[in-house]
């Protein structure tokens, strides 16, 4: 349900610590020759005992057979509804790269793509110009000056890149620039409130310089762009549930969700191991109450198609998590945002595995091993990833009881 | 959920084939003796092993404790939240005795009632008169002709009959002119918004013919009418789905449900058997992705109290799913859209059976058989009958991620 207004009544500023660990795309489906998912293979006891001892259950990402990306997934775990608190493809793909987007910018998906000598699109992705490639016309697009803002580009895969532009009296009711076919002309840029009139006046200036840098620069000589969007200006942590939350997680998508709802987002380096995130969730334990931890490497194995890579991840993970039971948290949280199955190569609707551990408060019921079947025994049953927050809470002591 | 503005947004226009195959009134009660239920009782060797390598789960039709009629328990199977889609008692009575509702159609149920010499009603039934003698005085009633518009009439059982009145600039915004109770007069059919005047005169005008045209026919000298609808004009499976889908049924309620979210109806015939159907399935199966097929005689027997012959008519389902199975669907669903027990002879709000049968997207879990106990250990848990079609176009591969 997602009710901070319940939330807000309900919540108190003292009690137990919450551990969220979540391991992206935790979820999977049976390996063809032994019927036994990723995790059902992967040799686990300590999720295992913790799964036996605390509640377990499923978590249904959004909705029943809806596949979310990583943003609304992560959202629903923070208990925000993601149909209703809709973060734009501008702000997931700046954080994706690393920009922060902050409550005066606007941030767009940008391709590179090719324009014949009439300005008609011929190719709106360039002929799928390489990494390489694509950052040199980056490179020149740097070169731009709008006087009054300030422009930050970085390079997505291939041909695609991102930009945030950072200002005054921006606004992000922008309309997309790319048509979406060849054999046409781009799109200006048009306000879609009038507030808007002066970034499209910004952004089509820019699009007018960046045509001309890239003259000549076959097959990207134009730029398409799309997905304009702000900050979206979320409820925080602090006042919703009176926690004063960090963030330990390694990609920077994560990192940017996670500063959407309030989080301290701690320090972390690229090559970090599981065992060295899990060493940070210790160091900021003392000064927070909540720690979100994010894994990303059951989610890339499962898109790679490498089944038995995502198991080692997992057995690693369930290695290192005496880390995190030593810091006595009252409630631990393992879970996923999604299932990615390493035979499907991809996000699905899967219910994903979901344990609840808290000594005192939690339910245990049945489950014999942290697995997919194992947590349909649970005490929690399946429940929408939005609910986790409320548990998490409630298994906390950190809830009011609700009327007399 | 049922929110279509989501599915418009994710679903994909190729992907895999789906039959959803709906056994009216499956659900049942444990028999006193045995303590199985119909389905449990049965032998369908076939459906326990499509339960055994798909998902299972039970359909909550409506919301716990509502026993729902065929019209909302159809339209919740096909996605469509049957309390926000409210299809009119009107246009569901004209559906069960055959008659089409056009967009500029109005339908109503009408009784035949007794009035004495002052007009005053002394029963709103007519005394139950017999099939047989309401429908002489409905052959009287189709005598009248009221210009600019053509009047259907088509017997119910009993006292009961359903018009549609097909015209130009119509409208059902008409109150009823039963009022429920003995002692008064029939009330005026009085227009409920300003365009259904023209409407409310044409009725009252049809209604003052039929007192002159039953006068001396007690105990039907007289017409209740309540209930007035139109077509409600609902989304379409093409545009809120992307499928092009097919209705094999042989009770004309289901044709006409199927018909208003925009399936083509196949032809049958009235004493179709569920082979036939099924072969009905195959004809049409190269030219659809999404086949509705309807299997009446399960709630029928399930009405009537005969425990034995529903078994009968699920095991002769069972019987014939090769025939489906042949066509290699991505998707099978097995279903009903309510539960009938014939310890209970009626419709019941018990959460209905289900397994869907999916190669490769479908997770496996627990089931060793198709019946109600062993589906509530299944991986699809309990769930909302709206939530089926995500399900199903997410098991096909139809629909894309949500969000980045």
């Amino acid at each position: 349900m997602a009710n901070f207004e319940l939330m807000r009544e309900l919540t108190k500023a003292e009690g137990g610590k919450i551990i969220l660990l979540v391991m992206d795309g935790l979820g999977g489906l049976p390996h063809p020759q032994t019927g036994r998912t990723e995790l059902e293979t992967a040799n686990t006891p300590n999720m295992d005992r913790l799964a036996r001892e605390g509640s377990a259950g499923l978590s249904i990402p959004v909705a029943r057979g809806i596949a979310p990306g990583s943003g609304p997934a992560h959202l629903a775990l923070f208990g925000y509804d993601p149909v209703q608190y809709n973060v734009g493809r501008g702000v997931l793909s700046a954080f994706g790269v690393g920009l922060t987007v902050g409550e005066h910018d606007v941030a767009a998906r940008g391709n590179f793509a090719t324009t014949d000598a009439n300005g008609i699109i011929t190719d709106r992705r360039a002929g799928r110009i390489a990494t390489e490639e694509a950052a040199k016309r980056l490179e020149l697009l740097k070169t731009i000056k709008i006087p009054g803002v300030e422009i930050d580009l970085v390079s997505e895969a291939d041909y695609r890149f991102v930009l945030v532009m950072r200002g005054a009296n921006l606004s992000a009711h922008i309309s997309d620039t790319d048509p979406q076919v060849t054999g046409k002309h781009p799109l200006k840029a048009e306000a879609t409130a009038p507030e808007a009139q002066h970034t499209a006046d910004l952004l089509n200036q820019w699009i007018g310089e960046a045509q001309r840098v890239l003259k000549g620069q076959e097959p990207a000589n134009n730029v398409l762009m799309r997905g304009f969007a702000a900050d979206p200006k979320l409820p925080k942590f602090k006042d919703v549930y009176k926690l004063n939350p960090a963030c330990v997680a390694v990609y920077p998508m994560y990192k940017g969700v996670s500063q959407l709802v309030g989080m301290e987002v701690i320090q972390t380096n690229a090559h970090d191991s599981t065992q060295d995130e899990f060493d940070k969730v210790a160091q900021v334990w003392p000064q927070h109450d909540f720690v979100f931890c994010h894994i990303k490497y059951t989610d890339s194995r499962g898109e790679d198609g490498d089944f038995d890579a995502k198991v080692k991840v997992i057995e690693g993970v369930d290695a290192a998590l005496p880390t995190l039971l030593d810091l006595n948290p009252s409630v631990l949280i393992i879970t996923g945002d999604h299932s990615t199955p390493a035979t499907y190569k991809a996000h699905t609707w899967h219910p994903v595995p979901t344990l609840l551990y808290a000594p005192g408060t939690a339910m245990p019921a049945n489950v014999t091993e942290f697995g997919e079947r194992a947590c349909l025994q649970g005490a929690l049953g399946q429940f929408y990833a939005v609910d986790l927050m409320p548990l998490a809470l409630a298994h906390a002591r950190r809830l009011e009881k609700f009327g007399a």
